[in-house]
């Protein structure tokens, strides 16, 4: 990113765009023949369009250093995803830039709280860093709710003091998703003072399925958008109580055919496209934004509308100035296409500068700032997997469901064995721990799992939402532990074990969360992580994804963390053994 | 105005609206069986809005202390007028608030550029005291061209410091209209520094017919809006460019029906309606921006797309925080009416009370604030209007054009009376001065004009845009003497006098702008000189309305100033007398 600070244009620069703009001196490119997808206008319209500074000077016929004929092509403005968390593609930002960009992708707005968790303010910080020097303008809304709750052991918890302070960067424009929607709805003082520290910036919700009288609650509370809607009429009530509503198409939440109906042409301005969480295999096959405008005009959506919701309606919402349309003294970022229909960018602009060509990504590739700290501390010494069994030999079981991050429950009759409660593969009830990875506080979760098919081995992983212990589940405890390790040793990451030997990792230094390889290793090595545990009996498609979700205890019914099993709908720890009847 | 500062919205009284929110606390008021006009979904649906604290908690089966019913009728939010001068309505603050708030207005963007060029900041202070306590949101963008050029005595200069200390007060948002488009578009460092004081607030444009690059340059340099558009092209061209269209049908300037095509269900979110000027006959039998919709739905638009063109669209434009919706946690500004294509203010809430019902405003009447000063000075001993006939008995004459604000202009060889050039009425060449009335610099202009027809008498005013000096036109030295001395002596205002006599006069003591009389009683007095002006030959509808014209020296072609003849296409002074040829 250039600069997106608009009160550092200085007079001077603004001086010269305006002798630019007015025809009496050079600009630096003209882009000529382009037929303008004009989102204000809500036309397209022919246009040469002079850029001077990074910046649109006019459209007219003016003298310029470089002509860039694009011979009737379309020309819309760059793309902004509404709501991502980058960590999500499990890569830096260079490199979630790499493969945004050439999608014609030229803004997001993120929320980093699963760095946040990790790291805290440092984690915001490394990522508003990484995101310096590119061809990409990465703004970032300040995580609210880290931790999630108070029943996990996160690497920091962020107070309104912290969010104000994180205010105090020209990119942090907001407050990030309020997740703690019933804080909000009750009206717990803690929560409603982020809001307070958010000023007249905007506030992002994040409340599924949230009707009624608490949806009026949260929304008089001052929240202003929401990404959670999965119902039609969930998103029309939300939308009719002043909320604007993000669109979400993610790798698991695919949210886009339901909530198309809503928008119509008296409505779309307060609708935005966002992907929430992409992961390498979706970024490189699918694409990013480029993909919901696809899938929404195929779907039937003018293709207007959904170049509008891509666009000026998120810079709207945002109030990001100087974005989201192509007009003098806008940024020049700039997506050429051949057809508004099937849309594939082909040449993508930013700040006048062209920065991907054919898919090609053609921008700097700066170096990446070291990040703050290993992010894993585990007190290995207090780590103790056995379940004795003389408290009881039944146990709660999480069940995953497949391609959902709600899970189901039960209690069954445990295997013994030596004493102590045992995996039965043969039952598909696996263990599941969840280490303690910031404090070393040495916390152990422990319980049981179906749903995974695994027959022998074990995966682990550091990517656990939302506050990112080490997740680790297996048919034997010295498989779960040598998992754990491997996760551990690597400074973070995945792994698939068995008998011993490490059939595939991928390590994820950043953090514990995000890999300093290319997307397309990390892409390849996340199959093959998937393809290990299919080899050890496993039955879910990408079962390292659906453990992640595994540890996320603000989603029903229950859950694990490094403080033991949670029954979400109580919000409450319970414990593992069940009492006989 | 109760309060519209966001920022002082406690965050006690934003808990309780969350608890009554939420159901757990009774509302103020139900306003029961409405049909909502959700200008932000796009659709009329059925809604009980409860209302606690001025604000909307939500929609639903609230309990509350207060229940209106509706009986099916359509519920829309309060108006806003996009930009408006109110010194235009001759009347206080409070008096328009009376004439609009029954019309269904709760908030207007106000310029307040004619008192500021009379009194300065003070002015522009005593404007925003006197909005104290109104059921009327009273915003003012800070005036940026005082004066409007160097040809003209002032009674104040605004610079860039003295918007800066402005900005600081909480209703004033935003640069207001930047007449001096040359300026912008050449870059002039002392209009560039106005511009960089607003910071990230909305900056308003004024560039009637401007095209080309100089309009590119123009939007380059950050201006938001257009409120002077009188051709379609021109309208469409600006709005590709960026800027906001605020359609515009005042008193004089009507251009709704022209403008109206522009507008489509792609665009029309960056279409706002505005008045600019409206005289007190038309507020008060025409109404206000209710009258706008009536016309523009007769003219075929949407009634939706209207109604959110005087609401949502313009509280966005302008970051209008809290307004422009029915939605919880915004204001409960609400009107009621039975009809959307006869759109019919019926009841109307301010912050969630009643304050106007059929026509008959309920509201507080607040004490207004003394004005800050008389506004007017004059140098009575250096005023002299004679014009030597040595100088040369051809004369450039000023031809007022019935209807509009541009002029013609001639040379004529003039009577000559005692070696002086004077009126000759039965020609329809009147006497026109214009005595400098800020400073008591004795300046006078001194001019003819054609076009009035006043057989004799004269008729004076302080209200002479933009500079506001007394102007007087009438066929004999003596009675233009007499109607000046009318005007000063009551503190400003205007008349008509004839052979020492004083036909009609309204006072206005209010910087010479203002009257501190009722509308009506101001509308019948206003009348009265038209009148008055009609019975001494006088041609002209309204001939103190043309005649205020001819003081500025931005619109073509002949002009007159304290400072003597304007050729407003050479931009500079002419001496009135022309050489033989």
């Amino acid at each position: 990113m250039v600069s997106t600070d608009d009160s550092s244009c200085r007079a001077s620069a603004r001086a010269r765009l305006i002798e630019v703009a007015r025809g009496d001196a050079l600009a630096d490119t003209l882009v000529k023949n382009a037929r303008l997808v004009n989102v204000r206008s809500g036309e397209v319209h022919e246009a040469d369009i002079a850029i001077f500074g990074g910046r649109v000077a006019g459209f007219g016929a003016y003298n310029a250093r470089e002509i860039i004929d694009v011979a009737g092509r379309y020309v819309c403005p760059g793309l902004i995803d509404a709501h991502v968390h980058i960590e999500s593609s499990m890569v830096t930002v260079p490199e979630f830039a790499r493969a945004v960009v050439p999608r014609g992708t030229t803004a997001v707005v993120t929320d980093p709280h699963e760095i946040a968790n990790v790291l805290g303010v440092p984690g915001i910080q490394y990522m508003l860093d990484s995101s310096e020097g590119l061809p990409l303008h990465v703004f970032a809304m300040a995580s609210s709710c880290v931790p999630a709750t108070h029943m996990e052991t996160s690497g920091a918890a962020l107070e309104a003091s912290d969010l104000e302070r994180l205010f105090d960067h020209p990119r942090v424009i907001g407050l990030a998703e309020v997740m703690n929607f019933p804080g909000v709805f009750l009206g717990v003082p803690e929560v409603l003072a982020k809001i307070d520290a958010a000023g007249d910036r905007p506030v992002d919700g994040h409340a599924p399925g949230l009707s009624g009288m608490p949806l009026n609650a949260y929304a008089a509370a001052g929240i202003g958008s929401d990404h959670e809607c999965t119902q039609l009429e969930e998103a029309r009530e939300k939308l009719r109580r002043g909320m604007h509503i993000f669109i979400r198409e993610g790798t698991t939440a695919r949210n886009l055919r339901a909530l198309l109906p809503l928008v119509t042409f008296a409505n779309s301005v307060h609708c935005s496209f966002c992907t929430d969480d992409r992961h390498p295999e979706d970024l490189l096959s699918e694409g990013h934004i480029d993909a919901l405008i696809r899938l929404a005009v195929s779907e039937g959506l003018d293709p207007m509308t959904a170049i509008q919701m891509s666009t000026i309606n998120t810079a709207t919402y945002f109030g990001l100035r100087g974005l989201g349309e192509v007009s003098p003294g806008y940024r020049a970022d700039l997506v050429v296409v051949e057809d508004l229909r099937d849309f594939r960018p082909r040449t993508v602009f930013v700040e006048g500068r062209v920065v991907a060509e054919a898919g090609e990504y053609l921008g700097p590739r700066p170096a990446v700032p070291a990040p703050p700290g290993s992010g894993v501390r585990v007190k290995w010494e207090a780590v103790d997997l056995t379940v004795a069994a003389q408290g009881g030999r039944r146990a709660r079981v999480i069940h995953a469901i497949p391609g959902q991050i709600v899970t189901g429950q039960s209690i069954e009759e445990m295997r013994v064995e030596d004493g102590r409660l045992v995996a039965d593969p043969a039952r598909d009830l696996l263990k599941i721990v969840v280490i303690e990875r910031h404090r070393a506080t040495g916390n152990v979760g422990i319980g049981f799992v179906r749903g995974f098919g695994l027959e022998r081995g074990a995966i682990g992983s550091s990517v656990a939402h939302d506050n990112h212990n080490i997740v680790v589940l297996g048919a034997s405890d010295e498989d779960i532990l040598h998992a754990a390790r491997v996760v551990a040793d690597s400074g973070g990451g995945q792994a698939v074990v068995a008998d011993g030997q490490v059939l595939a990792s991928v390590p994820l230094p950043i953090a514990g969360l995000m890999s300093d390889l290319p997307l397309e290793e990390v892409r390849d090595r996340v199959e093959a992580l998937a393809q290990a545990a299919r080899g050890l009996g496993g039955t879910l498609p990408d079962p390292l994804m659906t453990m992640s979700f595994l540890a996320l205890a603000v989603i029903p019914e229950l859950k694990i963390t490094d403080m033991g099993l949670v029954d979400v709908n109580a919000f409450a720890l319970v414990p593992l053994q069940v009492k006989q009847r």
